[in-house]
Formats: C-alpha cells, sequence, structure tokens
C-alpha cells in the first residue's frame, strides 16, 4: 500500500490508508490505546485495540507504520482519526536525552545544539528551516528571472579577499592554502567572463575568535554580482525588488510554519537610504550617542534601526558612503575619501554588505598598495582586470543572519542547522 | 536610456537604443568602421563613423556602450545592425594571451585555465556554465515540487565518513578538522530530524593525490537522501524521474547552448538495472573482459554502458548489489554479503553512488567494527540512531561529472569554472 502524509488524511474518510511517523504522544487505557503520529506535514491520532500492540516495544519518539481506516471522531483533534488495524514498528526510540515534545523546551542552546537531531523535531525549532528554505528558494527564483547564472566556486583559494586576516589554513598537498572568506573576486571574475550577473549560495568562513551572538565561523553566503551597472543605487535596487519578493513568497508558502513561530510578516515597501555621516548625526541628535570613527556599533545599529522603523515603517534601512579607510581594496571610490558602498540593516542586525567595485587595473592595483597588500598575491584576480572588465558591483547576505531576524532568534547559532562556532565542531 | 539587450533589437527596429558589451571583432575601412558587439545574450554589428571613435583606443575585448539606431541591413549578419550616435569606452582591454574569438581555442587545458576569464568568453566555452547553471536549478525544482527540503551542511568535520583516508585537514582553533568528503551523515541525520527528505547542492572535497581525468580535489555534488524508502529500487525510480525532467528541461532551456557545442540530448528512458555479478558476466562473455575482485575498472565502466546503450538504447545504467567489502559500513546489507547499493553510469562514466543505509543502531556500530572503525570516532552520528531513525537512503550526483558527459568534455576540469587538482589552486 502506498504512504498517504497526514496531512492528505481529510481527503481520505472511510478509507484504508498506511501511515508512517514518529510517536508524538502516548496514551494507553485499559479497552483502547492513542497514539499521536507526526510525520513531516502534520500529526494525526491514531486509535489502536491494545491486542495489536502486545509485544511491541512503543516508546515516545519511535518510528511506526499503521495501516487503518480514516474516520470521523469528533473528540479526535482533527475531528477525525485512523482506527489502526495493523502495527509495525520500523524503529524504536529510547534514552532521549529530553521531552522533545513539550511546548517548550527546558533545554540551553548547548544542548539543543549536541541533540540536533533530536532538537530539530520540536515545534519551534523545525520551522526555522523550512523557512530558510523557502528564502534560499525565492533568492534563486528571482535571480533566475532576473537572467543571473548560479555559479559555483572554489573555498580552498590561495589568498584570502581581504588580506590575510580572519582565515582558516590548510594543506594543500605542498602549498598553503585558506577557506574562503567570500567568493568576492570569483563573483568579479564572472561578470568579466561574460556572464554580467551571477549569484551563489554557499558556505563563507571566517576564522574569527571571538564569540558573539551574531557570528558564526562557518556561514551561508548569498551572494550576488552585476555588471554594466551605474552606481552602488543600482544595486540597492535590485535589492529592494529582491527582497520584496522573498518576503511576499514566504508569506504565501510558509503560511504555517510563520503561523507556529508567531511571526507577522511586514511586506518589503521602499528602503529608505541614509549616508553614514547623517546616521551618526541622528544618532547624536536623537540619541545622545557619539561615534568614534566612522563606523556603527551594534548598538547604534539597533537605534538607528528603530529610528528609521518609527519614522519611516521600514523594518530596513541602508546605510551608505562608507568611508574608505573602512572598506576593502575593491571598494570604488567616491569624492570626499568616501565609497559606493552600504551596508543593510534589517531590525537593528547588519545582513548584507555590498557597493560598487573597482574595474579599471590601474586604480586596483594602486588601491591594493594604498591598503598595504601586495598586487603579486594577486596576481590571478588582478590580471582579468586587464581584459576588459565592465563597470559591476554586488552585495552579499547572510542567510543565518536574515532567518534568524525574521523568526526573532536570540542568537545566530540557532538558525544554523549544524552551526560551526569557536568551541563547536560537532555533530 | 535604458539598456537594450543584442537578443531584444529585433523587437527595436528605428529606434534608439543604448548596447553595451565587448568588442568581439573589429574592422576598420576608409569611410566607416564596424564593430561586432558582446553581449551575455548574442552579438550584434555596430557600423560607427571613424569621426566618432577618432581618439578613441578600441580594441577586442574592450568594453564599449553605444548609443545609436537599430536599422535593418541586409548585408549584417543578423539583416540588422545599430548605427552607432556615440560611443563610449567603459573598459579597455589589452594584452590578451590568446585570441579567445577564433572559432577554435588553440590553447591547452592549463593555458585556458590560467585564463580563466577570458577563456570562459569562449563560445565553446561559455555555454557550458549556462548548461551547468540550467541542471542545478531543474534539480532543486524537481525536489522541491518532490517536497524535499534544501539544506546546507558544515563542510569543516571532525571526522570523515568513510574513515580517515583522503581528508584534507585543518586547524580548527584548538582542535584538528577536515574538510567534509559528502553530507552524508548530515543527510542521513535530517531525515531523522523529522524533515524526511532533503537535499543539498554543495562542495566536496577529496584530497586524492594522483590526477586523473574524472577526478577534483573539490567538486560540486548534487546530494539527496529519503525517509520511508522500501528499498533502494525506490531511489532508483526518483533519480530516473528526477534524470528524466532534468533533461527534457535541459533541452527547453537550453536550446542555444546545446546547439552551439553541438550536443544532441537524449531523453531519459527507463534506466536497466543490472547487479553487478551479471555485470561482471557481461564483460566476460561479451567483451572476453576479466574482472579482479567485485568492482567495475574504468574501462569495463564503459564497455557495460557500450553494451546497454546498444541492447536497450539507454545512455544510463544502473549497476547494483555491490559486495559488502567494496561499500562503507552505513550502507544496508543484503544476503550473499551483497548490499542495497547502485553505482549510476552514463555513457561510460560513473556519475552516481547510492543506496539504503542502515537505519538500526546496533546493526550499525557492529559494522563500523566490522569495517576496523572505532564507534566512538562517530557518537554524534551514531547517537542519532537511539532517537528513531526510519527506513531511508540516498545518492550523490557529481555536477562536474554529469555536465562533462552532456556536453561531451574529455576532462571533468573543464566543467569546474575554477577547478581544483593536483597542481592548481589559482585563479
Amino acid at each position: 500500500m502506498k504512504r498517504v502524509l497526514v496531512k492528505e488524511l481529510a481527503q481520505k474518510l472511510g478509507e484504508e490508508v498506511l501511515v508512517q511517523g514518529w510517536v508524538f504522544r502516548w496514551r494507553r487505557l485499559s479497552k483502547i490505546n492513542f497514539i499521536l503520529l507526526r510525520d513531516r506535514s502534520g500529526i494525526i491520532q491514531v486509535s489502536v485495540d491494545p491486542a495489536l500492540v502486545a509485544g511491541l516495544h512503543i516508546s515516545l519518539e519511535s518510528v511506526m507504520e499503521i495501516e487503518g481506516i480514516v474516520q470521523q471522531e469528533p473528540r479526535a483533534p482533527e475531528g477525525y482519526e485512523v482506527v489502526a488495524r495493523k502495527v509495525e514498528l520500523l524503529a524504536p526510540a529510547s534514552g532521549l536525552p529530553f521531552n522533545v515534545n513539550a511546548p517548550n523546551l527546558k533545554v540551553n542552546l548547548e544542548g539543543i545544539l549536541d541533540h540536533r537531531v533530536l532538537s530539530l523535531r520540536h515545534e519551534k525549532i523545525n520551522p526555522v528551516f523550512r523557512i530558510q528554505a523557502a528564502l534560499v528558494q525565492s533568492f534563486q527564483r528571482f535571480l533566475d528571472q532576473e537572467d543571473f547564472l548560479q555559479v559555483f566556486t572554489p573555498k580552498i583559494v590561495g589568498a584570502g579577499t581581504e588580506g590575510g586576516t580572519e582565515l582558516f589554513s590548510l594543506q594543500y598537498f605542498e602549498e598553503e592554502a585558506f577557506l574562503a572568506q567570500s567568493p568576492q573576486f570569483y563573483k568579479q571574475m564572472l561578470v568579466g567572463a561574460g556572464y554580467e550577473r551571477v549569484y551563489e549560495v554557499g558556505q563563507v568562513y571566517r576564522a574569527e575568535k571571538h564569540a558573539t551572538s551574531r557570528h558564526l565561523n562557518e556561514y551561508v553566503s548569498l551572494d550576488l554580482e552585476m555588471g554594466f551597472i551605474a552606481d552602488e543605487h543600482d544595486l540597492m535596487d535590485l535589492q529592494n525588488r529582491l527582497l520584496a519578493f522573498m518576503f511576499s513568497r514566504l508569506k504565501e508558502d510558509c503560511r504555517q510554519e510563520l503561523r507556529a513561530l508567531g511571526v507577522q510578516l511586514k511586506p518589503v515597501g521602499h528602503i529608505p537610504r541614509v549616508p553614514l555621516q547623517e546616521a551618526v548625526e541622528i544618532l547624536d541628535r536623537e540619541f545622545g550617542k557619539k561615534l568614534e570613527g566612522f563606523d556603527l556599533d551594534p548598538e547604534g545599529e539597533r537605534l538607528l534601526s528603530g529610528y528609521f522603523l518609527q519614522h519611516t515603517g521600514s523594518e530596513f534601512v541602508y546605510v551608505t558612503d562608507y568611508h574608505q579607510d573602512h572598506r576593502p581594496m575593491y571598494t570604488m571610490p567616491k569624492k570626499n575619501n568616501l565609497t559606493a558602498s552600504f551596508d543593510l540593516l534589517f531590525k537593528g542586525l547588519e545582513i548584507t554588505t555590498g557597493g560598487q567595485r573597482i574595474h579599471d587595473y590601474a586604480l586596483l592595483k594602486a588601491n591594493m598598495e594604498k591598503k598595504g597588500l601586495d598586487p603579486k598575491d594577486f596576481s590571478s584576480y588582478l590580471d582579468s582586470f586587464k581584459w576588459g572588465l565592465p563597470p559591476h558591483g554586488g552585495l552579499a547576505i547572510g542567510l543565518e543572519r536574515l532567518t534568524a531576524q525574521i523568526v526573532g532568534l536570540a542568537n545566530v547559532r540557532e538558525a544554523s542547522l549544524f552551526p560551526r562556532d569557536r568551541h563547536r565542531l560537532t555533530p
């Protein structure tokens, strides 16, 4: 008999069905037993004659296969249930470190991550990664429609994109190599290879030694790069449309998951853009916050986001025109030592960095030297700029950060299936 | 003025347009110059009054922006051309190491890979990665439709999936870590986490020391895993449908690219399945080929593929029922020391390995020990099997191999944008 999913049972009243899933609850009465069986689509009540399960070691989270008839039952949560005819134990469960079926898990984050296979079954955790997958899917579909090409670039590289800091190194046969901090150079090279518009969904690596709630040492970056732009505003225009699409698709495709997590998704309207200098003035004027240097700190990001939410209704805000000292060597300079760059804040957290890149060989080489880098270390990248590289730029979205902010998770590690952080290498 | 793509010009006869792209050819006559301009969508002839480009250093592969009028011109390749009114040089090109606009590149593979940004512009190379992207897209869409969840699992791991051989190691802060050979363990754990069906598109790593035309040290694996299967034939059924979908979408979506490369795509019908023992007998009987042990070698794969193409018309063939000694410890055993496993050959090359996995804790632990592995090294994986893991299995497709075989590339490195091999770490 072909398996029927729980969500399909409402259409099968009176029919014989085969269901498979995990034991979510399990109650023995003298004349009847009840199993709440959970599969990937939902939970169904199964009533079982005790004789059918005599000798079977059934326990919470065991995997069962049940044949039976779908019948109306007003006292069942759904108004119908499966009356079992045949019950089989597919895989037993024992020694559970915690009760994953409680409405609220009483386990700290380390315990949740240590026992990931179990904690991911929880009703408040499982939907997080369905939402994450939906975000990736809509990112890909939007860019497919916009004629971007999906690419895969190496994660083992000969040199870092931002110089030698925060790189994991490894031995690559006879040579020293590094794990890529970003697909930056490759995205740019592929614009120049004639593809013009490329995107990549892939892991990137930062060997940051300090543990915070905002950092992962391995994370998924949603990267894009685009040729023939006029300036960085073309990129913000594109990303604004992209995010509007992603949020509207998410609302449609993850209705159930958003409800389970109590998430109210606000549609993405026009995202305001504020030059950093003006942002600094707002923070001083409105909150009496003085910033050292020309960059926002986490508190500054939160305050600024709150300010723009209040004054424009937008949960997003672009901060633009960063100083050249605070941007990597490939960033396009502007007058007054500023750059054609931006960060995107979402609910108080930076989720994107982007900008126009330098496309002129001589300027790029000079900028490397200005930053104290040796152009020889970047020769295969730099050479590409001799062969006709159009004006271009791009951006990257941190997938776990975006997910965490949408869902309202306090720690970005909760938005990674198997996070890698300062002290965690397993599972 | 908004940019118009070359492929859109046929709809713009008589209109003023702005086109942007690379100089594909460049011919100066006394009274008129001709530029063939290439963008991501095609090539157009532009006629230019020499006065308009006086003083501009135009060369092959320079990036140009041209404003002009689209006019009928029977002598132009498309029957129309752009008559330039304004010409701007966006990015100059010089010092090209080879002529990328020749119909056939006279450069060896190392030269092609050394100068990837340039070689990717070639008309016989550029389409390869459009085909590759289309394959990934249709893989993702098919599995989305089949209710699979897209996931991202760590590439930095504490232990290899197949034991300690062929692993790249790295220092992860205070610990030794490895680059993942496959997402195998994580896929299985996510089936157990209640997602039941998951897929991942991501890099995997093999530190193989010998260079062949079939191996990469970093490649893209199209991985899937599926719970509640009856046996390995459920997986082959699914993959057969998946490949049929991918090929039919490719034919539709990459008409132009397939034509440019002269590829005739044969629809995927029912894929025959042959137990390894029978395959060995066929090779002996038909080709007088004796195999040592119970595995195919590259020549055996080619001969067997040829045999099945001739006798069934299928370019694909599954070889099933491998011996336990030739399969990893997580493979489900069958009678006669065989396993519920398979390889898929496509045009003579193995592109997939798959099978049912062990889902019973005790059996898995015993199998690790039988293979000489210490279960303690796999504890976070093994623990998952205590908590109710349904019968399951999965498979992986090597993206570069699939691409290479479809397109007819002699070396799998040609199907990687920036390959990593025994001696190559750049670009």
